[in-house]
């Protein structure tokens, strides 16, 4: 059984309106998935999470490999019941995180060696460790373990990390069949409906000739849905925007495409316009915390003094918790005082803010008015920036 | 109309059953109010305190006029709005935290200057002064401006303390009286059903002599319900009780008495026990945030870590949502790694621990039988103290 189905596409666009089927329910796409780093989507519970219409989550296999460990995420229940989110979720490989927070002791074509940034314990991780971890934690998306490189990079280090990727990958794969069968041979329940599935990495930062080439590797190896990594690393809204338009195309229509760590609202429109379903991102809670709100086009920053005395909600007809019950200048009192509901609050906003954006999205491709509306709204963000 | 009736008394000890009405509609008692400092209680969104069962929350007066101040709390809709809790709220007078939190600059008959503990400004705060703001503020019990002092003292002082309390006392009535009055006179739709309540504040520590003058001399004034002050600074428990079981009988029958500030669960079955109606304390919340959990006859220290595997609730049959869907193990991690989540949810789990308490309180008096049980009770403390 296929775990992705195209249900509907856009008359003016590569974009497409699908349905993914995991092991835990089903995900409407172009989707949103909230980040829950360590186990927990920052600020706030699962039942508002749920409230805020996400249908899948993501949580780091960095974090939790290293604190609380595989093995207690395990004798927990796994991350399903350690999380209390029984809706699906995905878990990077650790490969961002490794390159990006631990310090590398070593890396080779075999994997790394790193110092845990918490307790300075030395870790190793590689395609098989990685994809084990995801697998025992009861993840329903497996990512395949790359390597990560921040841009600008030169094409010879950008090659290397695509090679690498490549091999990794089809070590992801082999590890994946050889658990996926120990499963299927230990349950007799385990069926294709409830299986996990596995998405492989195309790498190659915004080199387009380095994309086509790890495209159709990776494809070659064939994986249930494929990921653009190594973007939004600080190469620009419009190069990550050509590179997405560029790359997609080159992935099975028959699979979901994922832009890993993406992103603001303007980059999400960009990327569903050239056909990608899935998109991750700290954004909304992590401005959140910071007393940043998303609005249509913009956004509030609600340390702001304007806001002091101020009656209105956040986004007035939002229908989240907090612009139903809370006026700005509440929320700008509990920002300044250090009260934790101020974070609480525009953690809330923002996810729904997120998920109602991806339910328009939905909506208009639907419709087949996707292109032409988010070329409009696409506008808007780009007058706002100026 | 008056606003609090005695339903119900216990067979074996001075406990009532009683219904207090507010502006904000009824509380049944004795009842135990969440503290919302600064106009949030700590660490959980109104929606959450709801579902605990309380029915009422204090606001501290101190914090509030000094961030956002008292005429930003009525811009923006009063103090009800600004917290989002359309039920019965209870200011203190701030004179408990201007003499604990504030440097004083100056105290005397007329009322104390202090240095703001924020911004370093000069305020001053005395009966007039502090019974407005709690007034305009919409808050439906205000609390009389009285002096504090820590225990021990010696009786010269508390006999000034008990003295300064009276004279204020008389003051904070007669400003009372003239904003009701104008109140009345500007709003004809005020009537006893929706008026604010004024409660006295009887002061003289754990000197029996002088707590009974004092009661005398606030009794005398007359208020919609009296509060015993200066208890829980250090006497500890035996003391409290003897002190809330000689004064609690003081106080005339038909008006609700409220013990200031306490407490933990073993003072609060005391307290009743003597005939005390209403509580109010930090412990539920600022306990959760330092991941102390209660639980029946104890507590759980979840930092410990015997909890790291442990797929058990918190409380084995609690009806919260943090005992419904998270495992003890899973709160250990998130405090472990510093996720809001933790204090979130162990506050939660608290919050429903005292309400879940005084309703347990409420159903043994109703019973009649609450003596005999409280009794038990206490012993399941003592024990686990020793």
């Amino acid at each position: 059984m296929a775990c992705f189905e195209v249900i509907g596409t856009d008359s003016h666009s590569a974009a497409r309106r699908g349905i993914l089927t995991t092991a835990h329910g089903v995900v409407q796409t172009p989707a949103f998935m909230p980040v829950g780093t360590a186990g927990a989507v920052k600020g706030i519970t699962p039942e508002y999470l749920e409230a805020s219409g996400a249908e899948i989550i993501l949580a780091n296999t960095y974090h939790l490999m290293l604190r609380p460990g595989a093995e207690v995420v395990q004798s927990l229940g796994g991350l399903h019941r350690l999380m209390a989110w029984d809706r699906p979720i995905l878990t990077d490989s650790g490969g961002y995180q490794v390159f990006s927070l631990g310090e590398l002791t070593k890396i080779d074509d075999e994997g790394v060696e790193f110092t845990s940034h918490i307790d300075g314990a030395r870790v190793r991780l590689n395609a098989e460790i990685a994809t084990e971890i995801q697998y025992r934690m009861g993840s329903d998306i497996i990512m395949c373990f790359d390597e990560c490189t921040p841009l600008p990079a030169d094409p010879a280090r950008l090659g290397r990390v695509a090679d690498r990727t490549f091999e990794w990958a089809k070590r992801c794969s082999s590890r994946f069949a050889v658990l996926s069968s120990q499963s299927a041979a230990n349950n007799c329940q385990l069926s294709t409906a409830n299986r996990q599935l596995l998405f492989g990495i195309v790498q190659g930062g915004t080199d387009l000739d380095l994309r086509r080439r790890c495209a159709e590797q990776i494809v070659e190896i064939g994986f249930d849905g494929y990921a653009l990594g190594g973007l939004s690393v600080g190469e620009g809204h419009e190069e990550m925007s050509k590179t997405v338009r560029y790359t997609a195309p080159l992935l099975p229509v028959d699979r979901p495409r994922y832009l890993m760590g993406v992103g603001m609202p303007a980059d999400i429109l960009a990327a569903v316009l050239a056909g990608v379903d899935m998109f991750d991102c700290v954004l909304p809670t992590r401005n959140g915390r910071n007393a940043f709100a998303f609005v249509p086009g913009g956004a509030l920053r609600l340390r702001n003094s304007t806001h002091i005395d101020s009656t209105e909600p956040i986004q007035p007809g939002c229908d989240c918790y907090c612009c139903r019950h809370f006026t700005r200048g509440a929320i700008r009192h509990f920002f300044n005082c250090e009260e934790m509901l101020g974070p609480i609050l525009l953690s809330i906003h923002n996810l729904r803010f997120y998920q109602r954006l991806m339910a328009e999205i939905r909506t208009h491709i639907e419709r087949g008015d996707f292109g032409i509306w988010a070329i409009q709204e696409l506008e808007k963000y780009v007058e706002t920036d100026k």
